[in-house]
């Protein structure tokens, strides 16, 4: 596991660059009391600053209800050390068991929303729901980021991407090239 | 560059499991007898199947015009060795010039739509724009994805992975854990 180091404060105009990479989410809820946590992969980036992100979370999952009726939730990034608990947390239901005790993942409390971060993910950022004109289509919620921590010392994280069923790439290498994309 | 080794025909319900792991993307549209190529980070998977692919195209870019006029596109996965040819593609328009010979890719024609694949790209997948209720607010099309292509040969591509201004992580190492994850 991660070690527990402390995050700090990223400035909203940097969070795409760490989402729009399309890393394995942990998206966390907090509803009557009980927080919830799922792996999603379903997310883009919308709009730069203020970070809108656009996620689908099914209409089955417990998440979908939590975040339908608190409008809140944190998107964490986990790395490859935490892959096992991100495949138990989506072989799993927030509905029968406590996710974060049953994983071994920390809950700690955000500064904006009532749901928690996840201390062993190397970023956190706590989302307010923003737009849900197509959640009855394709259960597609619209996030505004509203605070974002990151663990500085973590330049390169060794992110998961799923393939489907389990299988995962792991970020490798990176590479910079002359570009005036942002 | 990549070997322009023939693609094979997809199963439409093997799409997700190349673009959930969030690739950059060469979109390629056809409007006017001209083809255009642009890199595009920002996607999510909508559903499984039929294939449906939301993603944000600046209302700026010339290839904003040609697939809101024309309704088609092909989404293209480069591998490493296109990083160049990636970062060129971002930081010039196709208004001015033809990105296709600028860059040395070679354009094939596709079975449904009258965009080109990518020979040089691992995978390549034709769309239809499905729904349009986001693109107003968001530059936010749907595609239905209407035939896939792959390289058979390519099993752990290294894609692309967009962190901002040049910057990408390489898709390194698969894992497989056990999952019930789709």
């Amino acid at each position: 596991m991660p070690r527990l180091a402390r995050k700090r404060a990223l400035p909203l105009s940097k969070v795409y660059g760490h989402l729009e990479p399309g890393p394995v989410l942990l998206l966390t809820t907090s509803h009557k009391g009980h927080a919830n946590v799922m792996p999603m992969s379903w997310h883009t980036m919308l709009e730069f600053e203020p970070p809108l992100v656009g996620c689908v979370i099914s209409g089955n999952d417990f998440s979908f209800t939590a975040l339908n009726a608190s409008r809140e939730c944190v998107l964490n990034i986990p790395t490859v050390e935490l892959a096992s608990q991100v495949v138990g947390c989506g072989n799993s239901s927030g509905a029968q068991e406590d996710k974060f005790l049953k994983y071994g993942l920390t809950p700690q409390p955000g500064s904006m929303v009532a749901a928690p971060l996840i201390a062993q993910c190397y970023a956190s950022f706590e989302c307010r729901v923003f737009d849900t004109r197509l959640k009855n289509r394709y259960n597609f919620f619209v996030l505004e980021v509203v605070r974002a921590w990151v663990k500085p010392a973590c330049k390169a994280p060794r992110t998961l991407h799923h393939r489907g069923y389990g299988l995962f790439i792991v970020g490798g290498e990176s590479i910079q090239l002359p570009s005036k994309m942002r």
